[in-house]
């Protein structure tokens, strides 16, 4: 175990560092804090470059089971309370926060089998909302998530946080070009199912048993039109208020449960 | 209109008072902030005790359209932009806001019918989820939100923002004991049906054309297990991945969307 009392020590700086999107992918490192997250990361034998604690995390619920876990760890490093709350991010910090690799996955590596489920982000800008999209997407055994241009970046330590530890188990694909990625897909066969509140069909009257692509948009401005025309589908969520819409990782995550339901049934 | 400058005018002071619960509570006045609240809190003829905004609001998207409408409100309130800003609870204020006022129904005043869908929510926490969950029973039609003790107070700055103008349309009811609210629903007839990751019977499988209650719990914890020998029926929705649970508002309006779907088809 290394001990790091001062700031300007390079480890410490090369952490603050990845709170910056262009330093994530240059290294292709992303920093995953707080206790619930970086067990999960361990559970689901996620590489760890680095674990960093301080004393805090010990009188934290779970802290000392979570400190057995990673007592041994060949890169365990012990900071200060005072250092660890001037790296960290949270409101409340536990004292605990890691170091992860990521591998950039494209479509082409997809193995499309019969009954595939994917889901495709379009210009998704809240951390909140694309974390909360995947710990679903996990919930409803989607089989991968393709990211494209204008997305807020997964490795966004919100978006990790968010997710729950469910971006540890569901795979992610990077594609920038969306129309691509679709296009792509469709030669092999799979539906492409895009969400619009000015829908045509309803999400109960889509065939969900078929291997299929749900497309879901941005907040303000939902899917973008070009989508549209590459789409075998335009699905809507029945409503009968008068709300105008539903919040994205809501609807989001109805669709993947009314595709669930459809094949459990 | 009138001219406020001083942060230690009495309006001022009401209005700042209004962020304790306590004094909410006590006036039954609320704060509704933001362009869209405000203008959904006039569109659905909701009282506004006062309107506050500042030059700041010409300058955001939709500000000249809202002014035009409470231009000739009787008690319009113009403060300067640093004046606004510091009674503002926004990150990034639009110069307007305004104070509302509440009236406590009790279930007692609800008007029980065949079709009656409602939903009761057990010691929420969190004023997002509670936001987003009333902005999905606005969406699909829930005709009553019924909040026990220990409950997120609903008439939290950031709870009322969250419902992006629901509030103004679900009709709310206030019952301490959520035992006592279950069981004289269920002498009506009301069918009780709690939300439960160790349900025995899948969402799919619950008769939802019936009037039906909906309890939703703790973001942590669940509902509350005193509440389970109440209810009719312990259910569950379907997951297939290893995502212990999912976000309470994702999981409450997958029920919600499930009963309308049902109530469609």
């Amino acid at each position: 175990m290394v001990n790091i009392k001062s700031s300007s020590n390079s480890i410490i700086k090369e952490i603050k560092s990845l709170y910056k999107k262009k330093n994530r992918w240059k290294k292709k490192q992303f920093i995953v804090e707080g206790i619930n997250i970086v067990e999960e990361c361990i559970d689901n034998d996620y590489p760890l470059m680095y674990i960093i604690y301080s004393d805090e995390l010990l009188n934290v619920k779970g802290g000392q089971k979570l400190f057995d876990k990673i007592n041994f760890h060949p890169r365990l490093i012990h900071v200060t309370d005072q250092l660890y709350r001037e790296i960290s991010q949270m409101e409340n910090p536990q004292g605990i926060m890691g170091v992860s690799e990521f591998r950039v996955n494209t479509i082409d590596e997809l193995n499309i089998y019969k009954h595939i489920s994917l889901l495709l982000l379009d210009r998704l800008q809240d951390p909140g909302n694309m974390g909360t999209i995947i710990r679903s997407a996990d919930a409803f055994g989607i089989d991968g998530i393709i990211i494209t241009k204008g997305c807020v970046d997964v490795y966004n330590p919100k978006v990790i946080r968010s997710t729950m530890g469910s971006i540890f188990r569901v795979p992610i694909y990077h594609e920038d070009d969306p129309i691509l990625a679709i296009r792509k897909l469709k030669t092999k066969g799979i539906k492409v199912y895009t969400t619009s509140l000015g829908g045509n069909i309803y999400t109960y009257e889509v065939n969900f048993k078929l291997p299929f692509l749900l497309v879901v948009g941005n907040e303000s401005s939902g899917v973008s039109s070009s989508i549209y025309s590459v789409s075998d589908s335009l699905i809507k969520i029945p409503m009968i208020g008068d709300a105008e819409s539903l919040n994205v990782a809501i609807a989001s995550s109805i669709v993947m449960y009314e595709s669930l339901r459809q094949r459990s049934q």
